[in-house]
């Protein structure tokens, strides 16, 4: 169990009648029947989850889509958003907000609030709400059960590539992304590095197939914020069963094959451990399946147990939740 | 107008059509009728509002509380509360999440999420949900009319006295306040700095008495957490009406009256641009007067015009919006 799980489990123990969804799910949700709300909160930190010198911009619409993927794991629809920031003196506050306050209006939902004071290093922080469409259930990561089969909304790895460039130089600003010359880069592998790096940088939330998913019957989902494998155990863990993925059906896309040399990591760690992928892990019945235009692929299933394993031409072995702990 | 509101005005106009009363209150409301909710967000940040080294029970509480002033000033029941640490290695977030936990119990709310990360400085930082009784009104900075009578639920300027006790090095600890020696403080000062420590250090929100304002047909409220002064202009602005403070009225303590000439300021400076005081500073209609157990005074009146003014024994002068500015 990583530190933040031990925490959430320690939180549960402590509000045992909590009058909510257990703490623990992408969002919280609060009140009962159709007031219901989700409610969410992430941080983008200067040096920790951006570079500090990230056009502000670039910024302000990561901090919306890591924490709009939250929601969409709920199945929930987006409608209001704080904003607090700690920043040192130097900090482009206007054009932060213009920002926010742009990308807000896109994903209809208004920013309502917020507190601004000084800090030495930028933390930046975004609580959401959340309501759901008339006639949907929330999306939760415990409704999962042997026999499901397990999907995911996109191709995994090729945001940590790009945190990975990002890290050696590469920029996003202005919708452009600059490669450091240094890299030695031929024009195919430069494609896909700029790829990469908007991927890592300005991911998007997968809004439309988190309501789909509430309109099922069951399902349960996660967005994939630390690794597939990670949070495929956090997934079943909550729903307390086990999962096989199926490694030849992994989404590793041309563009991570190609970048893997670049990054030195091979594909497969990248796509099962890398994170800030930002797409929906999610089980559905066996004969339930999201519509084609969601682009999601099937990669396994949930079995009985509590055991993870990947499985392939070389047989089957266990699956480790080798992802990336906040904590760590 | 300050830098805070400056950016209010700013985000009003980039969002006229907000499904929601305008961001500038002490807490945004989100949806319509009785299952609208208050959503409000506050930091405290090491060095900025609290020293680095403050007991993190203290700390907890005091983020709670902060928060909970602003629900109060709305006139709302906290339900949830999520809170995001961004932390130093040896920060001690299970005491700080016990603290956090047991707080919230006692104010019948629950902690249903967060995120917790790394940083060089420590930022805490706390969203409150707040739900409205039944047949309450939600209280807005907006309702104050010409005519209405002006009140404060307790004294102001004690918790500045007791911000600069601690800026010298007085602490809170497990419920002990310790004073520096070099304060050179005789018995009865000793005891009102104590008391003035903890008023900066353990404040208490009003949630009751807002409560009771929302079940006013008409009152408006803000809590003063910038300093008497500065918040009264911004409820006259919200509100459109001018005001004038008895300065005989003012409710200085005789804890803040020692202490004045400890901290090198006058008390009635301290009282009007001290700040962080979390009392409610309300309007009501002259014939509605708030239960005596609130205790509560009335300092004054809301007057036709925008000016604003304190008058006594010396005559009426223009009252300064002298108060605490958090982006400076």
């Amino acid at each position: 169990m990583d530190r933040e799980e031990e925490i959430i489990s320690w939180l549960r123990r402590q509000q045992p009648r909590a009058g909510l969804e257990a703490p623990g799910d992408d969002a919280a949700i609060v009140g009962r029947g159709s007031a219901s709300k989700a409610l969410t909160v992430d941080q983008q930190i200067a040096g920790i989850h951006v570079p500090a010198d990230l056009d502000v911009a670039v910024w302000a619409r990561r901090l919306l889509a890591v924490n709009l993927s939250d929601l969409a794991a709920m199945g929930a629809r987006p409608r209001a958003a704080l904003l607090t920031l700690a920043v040192p003196p130097a900090f482009p506050i206007r054009p932060f907000l213009s920002a926010t306050v742009h990308t807000c209006r896109r994903y209809g939902l208004t920013l309502a609030g917020g507190d601004i004071a000084r800090a030495g290093q930028a933390v930046t922080t975004m609580t959401l709400l959340g309501t759901r469409a008339r006639g949907s259930r929330w999306v939760s990561r415990s409704a999962g059960r042997a026999g499901d089969r397990l999907w995911i909304g996109g191709d995994v790895g090729l945001s940590a590539a790009g945190q990975r460039l990002v890290a050696r130089g590469a920029r996003l600003v202005a919708n452009r992304v600059s490669l450091p010359a240094d890299l030695g880069l031929d024009a195919a592998a430069a494609v896909a590095a700029r790829r990469a790096v908007r991927r890592h940088l300005a991911p998007r939330p997968q809004l439309e197939l988190g309501e789909w998913l509430g309109t099922q019957r069951r399902s349960a989902a996660i967005d994939v914020s630390d690794g597939l494998a990670k949070d495929l155990h956090r997934l079943c863990r909550s729903s307390g069963v086990g999962a096989v993925i199926d490694s030849d059906s992994l989404p590793i896309s041309a563009d991570l094959a190609k970048l893997a040399a670049v990054v030195g990591q091979p594909a497969v760690d990248l796509a099962l451990g890398g994170g800030e992928d930002y797409t929906l892990l999610f089980a559905l019945p066996p004969r339930t399946t999201p519509p084609a235009d969601f682009g999601a692929r099937a990669i396994g299933r949930l079995i009985p147990g509590r055991r993870l394993f990947i499985e392939g031409g070389d047989g089957r072995r266990a699956l480790d939740p080798a992802g990336w702990d906040h904590l760590k």
